[in-house]
């Protein structure tokens, strides 16, 4: 087919780049799971058999999981407003992203995931959107949504929806750093209810990481926004923030600035996008532990960390220790799909927090608090122990 | 996994059907078109190589053809209010069919196609709903949204975007019947200019054949609801029906019921689901052109059909000359994709239902006036000539 000057020439202009090549086209199809070969395949899966089909889910909808691919698949849905580092790019921009989700999904957790990236930020139109596609979907993943609206927008879907809500920016992040701070904090020998942790950061991974820490038992934890520690005596602080501070700074009386909080801390994770200032990073603890999340540049480049921490991560690839939510995300949808669950609960997220880091168990070290994402027990590990929270607490449909 | 003792009920008491079997699990996936065999893989496919990607689409939109699966990609989006035969069985019970659409799309097109069922039946809720999912997908696929309201939602989406919107129930059983209608005649040495056509049904396929039929030079036509042939004395007429009325009935001045029209008629075009009485098809012309598409219980059974006409053709796979939409839709799309068509013209249409005609030519017969969905010609002719008219009329982004 010809092209248009334009196009080509836009095409062309990547052509050098081996990430434009590999994205050329996309990166996922759709494939059919049966024959067609002739007539009667055809009345089989199309008219007239499939009537019979539909008939059968009209009368009983739960066969609806049975019979079509609704029970294995996940929306992964976005506005465009806080894609990667890039920030507020829109739905189109968006789309490699969240075909590159779509194509983990599958590779790492068999769920069949479907890029909708929606023409509006205003937060109750996604949320009527997202609720009337929802009998589309076996489950629902929120994907780079600017806060706080991912907060109200993930409350109101799971208020809404008998499927699993889940907002990967928050969760999948804080799962993966639950388990890379088991990890580091077996390795320095730390009991997690004493050891005195520093997020820098409110926004969607702050409030999530902060939210699970306490969950899985950290009790000395501050939060730091752009104005310093989150405690109730500050009069700026947003509804999320205010609820966080009582039950974070405010059961320390921790106050101040990063550099307060963090002199004497034994565990930094940043997930704010600033730069801590080597002095500050020198003050923390002795065998300090360093997340510095931030992508592609860490709050705490790694050489600078390796000289006052013993145990260091970051979000990238090209150092050890990546905490990556591709770890969480498929293998959760896949526990929570292999029991039809209807929500994922805080034990389901802690269960699989657990696992991750049950699979580097003794043999932790320096340069391995996590799995790799190519370590293949990884899902089926992470599956596992979603599923069994999901029983227990009473949200699994079979 | 254990199941329910009800799932498992439910799915047992199906076991013994064939149709039921081949739809365990649904009949589509997800694949990736990528390879990721390691973190090189991954930082390519993902963060933090896609970002550049993602930051080439926000500084020229235009590339989100080029470097996403967008371009080639059609939703396929239903309410459920008027699946198959089976009327308003809701959105879950849809999917089936809306499945079965997207395996045929891909196998005979190479479309991939994704199924949207809405859970709303409003007019206004559903436009602005597919509207915000556009920048998802290249193409929308209107599929069983009843009539009157799928003529309000179709024209109010083209209005709105700027990618094909094509109710299939319309315009695919519309091309499909012109195709077959241009081999009937051709057979019956009959100038379509000077042909009589009675169509019964004027809902979401009788208005687009009739539409169809007139685009491509029929001039007698009469087009028929439960209260006889559409003109305009009656008082009873929607807009719809009534600009209907204006040019068909109205010119030739035909009034009365479906026996009045059918008396000396040389075409009968069901798609109305009703039942034609044996003595009214005898009134036809000689060699007259009978197509019962009501599914599965044509207008007039095949049997009572030839005995007073020369063609006879159905909806329905167990008889020849099947009047199939397949024919059509893959094709169509895959042409509009071709070119980056910004909409489905009315010369698309008509080119469609050329190229099907055109591949059964001189062959054609009694039970060969349509080409076989397997034919693998069909797909290749109809979209070719689809992306030439893209071309003429001006819509053509390539």
């Amino acid at each position: 087919m010809p092209q248009t000057p334009e196009s080509s020439d836009a095409v062309a202009q990547h052509a050098d780049d081996p990430v434009f090549d590999l994205h050329l086209g996309g990166k996922m199809e759709i494939a059919s799971t049966v024959a067609l070969a002739g007539p009667d395949d055809l009345s089989m899966a199309y008219t007239p058999g499939v009537a019979r089909v539909c008939e059968a889910i009209a009368a009983d909808p739960a066969l609806v999981d049975d019979y079509t691919w609704v029970a294995n698949t996940v929306a992964v849905v976005t506005d465009g407003t806080a894609v990667l580092g890039l920030g507020d790019i829109g739905p189109s921009a968006a789309m490699p992203v969240m075909e590159g989700k779509a194509v983990l999904f599958k590779q790492f957790g068999g769920v069949d995931a479907v890029p909708i990236c929606l023409n509006t930020k205003d937060t109750d139109e996604i949320v009527e959107t997202v609720a009337r596609l929802a009998p589309s979907f076996g489950g629902i993943n929120l994907e780079d949504i600017s806060a706080p609206r991912c907060f109200e927008i993930e409350q109101r879907l799971k208020d809404l929806l008998d499927i699993p809500v889940f907002h990967d920016d928050q969760h999948g992040t804080a799962v993966v750093a639950l388990a890379a701070l088991e990890g580091a904090l077996r390795l320095t020998r730390r009991d997690i209810a004493k050891a005195r942790v520093v997020i820098s950061g409110a926004g969607a991974a702050g409030v999530a990481v902060a939210r699970i820490l306490l969950a899985a038992g950290v009790s000395d934890l501050a939060v730091i926004d752009r104005r310093g520690v989150l405690n109730s005596s500050r009069g700026d602080l947003t509804p999320v923030k205010e609820s966080l501070a009582r039950d974070t700074a405010d059961r320390t009386g921790r106050t101040g600035s990063l550099a307060d909080a963090l002199t004497g801390a034994d565990v930094f994770i940043g997930v704010s996008g600033g730069n801590v200032p080597e002095e500050v990073v020198a003050t923390m603890a002795d065998e300090a532990v360093i997340f510095g999340l931030a992508n592609p540049t860490p709050e705490v480049h790694p050489e600078v960390a390796h000289r006052h921490a013993r145990v260091v991560a970051t979000g990238r690839s090209d150092y050890p220790n990546q905490i990556n939510n591709v770890l969480a995300f498929p293998g959760i949808f896949r526990g929570a799909f292999d029991v039809r669950a209807t929500a994922i609960t805080e034990n389901m997220k802690l269960a699989a927090a657990n696992a991750l880091a049950g699979l580097v168990g003794d043999d932790v070290r320096e340069d391995y608090i996590v799995p790799s994402p190519f370590d293949e027990r990884v899902g089926p590990a992470v599956s596992a122990a979603v599923a069994e929270a999901a029983r227990q607490d009473g949200v699994a449909r079979r």
